[in-house]
């Protein structure tokens, strides 16, 4: 097989830059009623109340509108939630958060949809309300979930590995702190949207924007009392996900929208205000923090407790808790750890999956005491983190004995080489007036996968078309991360295909739960590691199925004789060839296709430890990073300005740079921009950043040029050697631009953002530049 | 995986047993139009004459005749043939022999295609023939195919080996010998048949009683100008086929008559005189041979000289005499060989494929010489074969390295042990009064599959079905040997099914070009080694696919935690499992269905001799044998009796021991009919024995109980290290039969059929038995 030297450009970027892909609701017919949540809690400034009544005389007199319906309507058991289900489709008794739907308005207009929404009226009477989780725990809260049995505790977990406590009684450094981290909103360029129709066969077909269309079918089915198999579900490229669409969005509301649609397509689209309202944020998270080393600097213990806000609802804020107690001591070799977890119903916000899934919370934590110890024990911060950082065969902080590959020393040896961190002095003295200039930096690490008692599975199909090209057929969500098009390059290469010379040599087919096959959500740094390690199963079958099949057409014995060639098998040694358009007209359908699987593989050795965990614990396979920021801070304004932002990641091989590079910076911006200035504010539950014109997130004008380094490792268990690379890049900015900030002012902030208020407020304390680092 | 201790009973044998099994004519439509072939030769005693016309006038008076075709009525090529296309489906000009159709009859009932064909009249001016391979070899004579540049020599072929010529100057010891083989009609208990039908799509839709359905296609497209692609195949059981249904019979006729009826559906069965009068026969051989030794009776040389007589069309006649030459030194080891072949048109019926494939012809010749060698060595004769037969890793007589299986020395082994060898002089001196008895054997072998050339690949699949029983889709047809049975035995060993518990574990489609996937023909003894192969492969992928599939579906992580199991994937650790029912539900069509192929390997050293062979030289395959017979010579009459015939069978690991042994009786009691009283007459190319009153085959009471005995060798490529045992036991019958008339009267008859006449005139020469044999 010839592997071509570069890979060509981007399979969806020609479609994307001009504007021809199509998204959802592009692919909605003209003829769709509108439909969508009616969500009092906000207008009525109640975050937490009982429902006594829905007036919905006058939305029905609004002409257009079809249909009112409320709780009393939906036909099954009317709770959504991935894991736990718990959030009702349309609140029928109570309402928990500003967000929650009381009805869903049918019309056949957004017009008259917009003006039935106006024309509800509920009858809600205020509950005394819970918005901090320390408050929630208390005794006597008001419960959110009064059924629970944990009261407002969702699910309180613990890691242990070794003695933490004897450890760092005994340890010659100890060094504390407590952080918080805020809420972050997706602010996905396509806000939740899709459109469905029950068909005459009683299908209910569904196009929507998600990151988990085979699983959606399950959380639809159960909420509506459907069967799984009778809803089909595609999805088409997303714009934009980042977790936000893992799980109901849109589903549930427009599955019931259409049962009551008389067969005609309904479609729902949130505004931008709805979509902050109603959509999972990042959780926000407590923590406190004892790290206990040597003089050497050799890490000993790590003592934490980190209290998760997972808001009105589950939604995913175990499995988020999980992994940030998992990457809780960072990618060092830690050997006593104890690390506490607590998860928290309040009336907040619902929280859920975001790109860095809980690890993103834990990062400026432990990053924070490394540079702590650091300044403790007078050490060069690179240093210590190398000096600690994983290697291949350590144990992870959780027990976990590290089988996969790991590059983390190789990620801080670039930063260490690199003219950012060598000249860092000179450029630091050079300031301009009223302006500190500071360097920091970061090492951090993300896991990959569902993490063990979930199969994290992906079964790929591929087919030879009758037309002799080959369509994969994708069938986890592409979110704009590229997996997709990392999908055909596989093929591609695999196939021995040019889709430089014919870019149809390889085409894609987008999720379709009807034609596709069940591969997980996108998710977890998994999709192009676990479909692409079944594509490769699924192409492998393939080339050796269509050299035998060369070989029967062109009477040759011995298929190692054959070489799959850019659009036909050759026979060089007669130079004698079989276009594939020929072969293929040879094939039956089902000698057409290859279906190749892939399980990812779990630790051997799972600690016995965080017995609390239902699924995903622990994790096997991590990428790694290590980020450096050179700030400067405004000393009138206490404005921050990044100048410059280096990312070195460790993602395994790397199957196309530029890809590579787009998550890798992609991950930076988003975290910088949840590290200094995405401040999402509530009080007392109720949004206060309720648009984007308070709901700020950077734009290309508040980045640097962000820098990616690959440090071209080998996963040998991935496809290519590669490894997930879309979140580890979020948890870096966080700590090194604190880190930063610290070099620049003296002071550590441990409340994030890092917003202009709070370092001026940190500047007002006049302490005169720290100048630690020689 | 567990394998079940003792088979279930062959899948199909109860519904054979009981009548209720279908074949082809069961599935025909009621509504069925009848066409016929008018073959004219017979009536006028002509095998070669020109046709100078058809007078059709008559016969389509007759009330329901329909239509009569003509050789102008064919669309296409109007030849047919599996290599050498030179066989016109409908005789415009020439007939070749007896048997050649000049014209095709459609009528609505097979009482008014009866009266038409009898009104039918043709003008056919008599040719001068060739009715013998001598002769037509001679200059000048009548040329059975004037535009073929070799003249009647249809092809010459050399094997060599050493040096032949100096070895034989050189050897001590030389014995000689001229031997012939009859014509063998298959007589098969279902003669020659099909139905069709031309539906509004434009799909030629077929059941045909056929050996080779996916070839076919080719076939009848290239002879009648049609889209191969267009024409669909099923192949139910045959009730027989021996070869003689491999390759076109009713195909091309069938296909042009439902290409004239309208759209009606139309079958066509030959009565058994058109069965006898049109059908391939296996080829009449003419041998010389010469063979020298040491004094030891270790052998040095063979030249020999095989005829064969391929009648008035090629059909296989090259690759029958490829395999007969292959052959030609027996199982031994043979260090100089000049091995000549000549197949040679005639005017004499076809001659095609039959069980034994070429190989039957010559091992009465070379095993002939062994015992003539023995009694010039005054050795044992099965010593001298013990001594000199091929191992494992042995030169074959065409310079083949043999790396596969070679169990003939165990089967020799078995023959010498037995009581019937062990008591024979006892036996033999115990004859009655009348009765002359005699002992003989011959070891014999016979190579597997198509040889190189020709990519000889089975393509398995494997559904499980909606309901959770797994669908074997068998593409090559069982002609009552049993593959298919073997088929739903492997596949429910592999997949932990017990056929035993639930016989609908594994169900089994019988060949359909429309659903199955080409896995070439059933002949060759490939089919169970071949697709057998290819299935196990289709069975690993799908127990790999569904524990998979199981294991997401049960969260569990590690596939190997699972066993597929009757009925069930289990889940031993917690006892849970998932009925194959429930899974089934989960899947997909296209996730239910997994394709394997096998491509069986060919020599890696192909001698450089055999030049003249297209395709399917050498072969790397063989199984062997050791026949031992008892017979009783009646002094009186000639006739002889068979009172004992034992078959050591070295066919690889043994599968299904009654299928095996039903291989090894079937093949035994064929050959005993061959050596003993099937005497094929013609004169001046006119079927002397041209119904089953003189063309005579062994019934139950002519045949002794065939004792088999399995060496139960393994051979390393094969699917649970079995061989093909289709051909070699009808090998054996003729050289120990007449080995043991020999030792009965003391004269080799060297001309066969034994029949009683040839024996009488054996025993008037009044020499004493021999008593060669301690």
């Amino acid at each position: 097989m010839h592997l071509r030297s570069s890979p060509p450009p981007r399979a969806d970027a020609l479609a994307k830059a001009t504007g021809a892909e199509r998204y959802v609701l592009d692919f909605a017919p003209a003829e769709c009623l509108s439909a969508g949540a009616y969500r009092p809690g906000a207008a009525l400034n109640i975050a937490h109340g009982r429902v006594l009544g829905v007036d919905a005389s006058a939305a029905l007199a609004v002409p257009g509108v079809l249909r009112v319906l409320t709780a009393a309507d939906v036909p099954g058991t009317n709770l959504q939630g991935i894991v736990h289900k718990d959030q009702p489709v349309l609140c029928g008794e109570v309402i928990r958060h500003a967000g929650d739907p009381v009805a869903l308005v049918l019309a056949e207009s957004a017009e008259s949809l917009r003006r039935g929404l106006a024309a509800l009226r509920a009858d809600i009477e205020p509950l005394p309300g819970v918005f901090d989780p320390e408050a929630a725990l208390k005794k006597d809260a008001p419960l959110v979930h009064p059924q629970h049995k944990g009261g407002n505790l969702l699910l309180g977990a613990r890691i242990e590995k070794g003695d933490a406590r004897a450890a760092l009684k005994n340890a010659p450094v100890v060094v504390r702190g407590e952080f918080s981290t805020p809420m972050q909103e997706h602010a996905f360029l396509e806000t939740q949207c899709g459109f469905a129709r029950l068909l005459p066969d009683g299908v209910l077909d569904m196009t929507v924007s998600t990151q988990a269309p085979f699983r959606d079918r399950f959380e639809i089915g159960h909420a509506l009392a459907l069967n799984p198999f009778k809803i089909r579900i595609r999805a088409p490229y997303l714009g934009g996900g980042f977790g936000g669409k893992d799980g109901a969005t849109v589903q549930c509301l427009l599955a019931l929208a259409a049962l009551n649609a008389a067969g005609r397509p309904v479609r729902m689209s949130w505004e931008r205000e709805e979509s902050i309202l109603a959509g999972y944020k990042r959780h926000a998270v407590h923590l406190r923090y004892t790290l206990g080393a040597e003089r050497d600097g050799t890490l000993l213990a790590l003592s934490c407790r980190l209290t998760y806000d997972t808001g009105a609802y589950a939604h995913l804020g175990c499995e988020v808790m999980e992994l940030g107690m998992e990457h809780a001591a960072g990618p060092y070799r830690v050997p006593h750890t104890h690390i506490e977890g607590r998860c928290v119903y309040t009336n907040n916000p619902i929280a859920g999956a975001f790109r860095g899934f809980g690890v993103a919370q834990v990062s400026p934590a432990f990053e924070g005491l490394m540079d702590a110890l650091a300044a403790k024990l007078c050490l060069d911060p690179l240093e210590l983190r190398r000096k600690n950082a994983l290697l291949p065969g350590d144990e992870n902080c959780s027990g976990v004995t590290l089988t996969s590959s790991v590059h983390l020393a190789e990620c801080l040896d670039e930063l260490a080489a690199h003219p950012l961190w060598t000249t860092r002095q000179a450029w630091r003295a050079a300031a301009p007036r009223f302006t500190r200039r500071g360097v920091g930096l970061a090492a951090v690490f993300n896991g990959m996968g569902y993490g063990r008692g979930l199969a994290d599975m992906a079964i790929a199909k591929l087919e030879l078309t009758e037309a002799g090209e080959f369509l994969v057929y994708n069938s986890v969500a592409d979110m704009g991360q590229g997996n997709a098009a990392a999908f055909a390059l596989l093929a591609a290469q695999e196939l021995n295909q040019s889709l430089a010379e014919n870019p149809g040599a390889v085409r894609l087919l987008q999720p379709d739960t009807e034609r596709c096959h069940p591969s997980g959500s996108s998710s977890a740094g998994r999709t192009t590691y676990t479909f692409g390690n079944a594509l490769l199963k699924a192409c492998a079958a393939m080339r050796e199925k269509l050299l035998a099949r060369a070989a029967m057409a062109l009477f040759v014995d011995e298929t190692q004789a054959l070489e799959l060639a850019p659009g036909a098998v050759l026979h060089p040694a007669s130079g004698r060839s079989l276009p594939l358009t020929a072969l293929a007209r040879f094939l039956k359908r089902d000698d057409r296709v290859c279906v190749g699987e892939f399980l990812m593989p779990v630790a051997q050795d799972p600690p016995d430890t965080g017995r609390a965990f239902q699924i995903g614990f622990p994790h096997l396979f991590f990428s790694y990073g290590a980020h450096l920021a050179r700030i400067e801070v405004d000393e009138l304004t206490g404005r921050v300005r990044v100048c410059d932002f280096l990312a070195a990641t460790d993602g395994g091989r790397v199957l196309d740079r530029s890809c590579f590079d787009q998550q890798a910076q992609g991950g930076a911006a988003q975290g910088i921009g949840y590290a200094l200035l995405e401040e999402f504010k509530t009080r007392g539950g109720l949004i206060q950043t309720a648009d984007l014109s308070t709901c700020l997130i950077p734009t290309a004008l508040d980045l640097p040029d962000i820098q990616s380094l690959a440090v071209d490792g080998h996963e040998p268990t991935g496809p290519r050697g590669l490894k997930g690379v879309g979140e580890v890049g979020l948890n870096g900015p966080a700590p090194a631009l604190a880190s930063a900030l610290e070099d620049a002012t003296g002071e550590r902030l441990r409340d994030f953002p890092l917003t202009p208020e709070r370092v001026l407020a940190a500047l007002n304390k006049r302490r005169p530049p720290s100048r630690r680092r020689a």
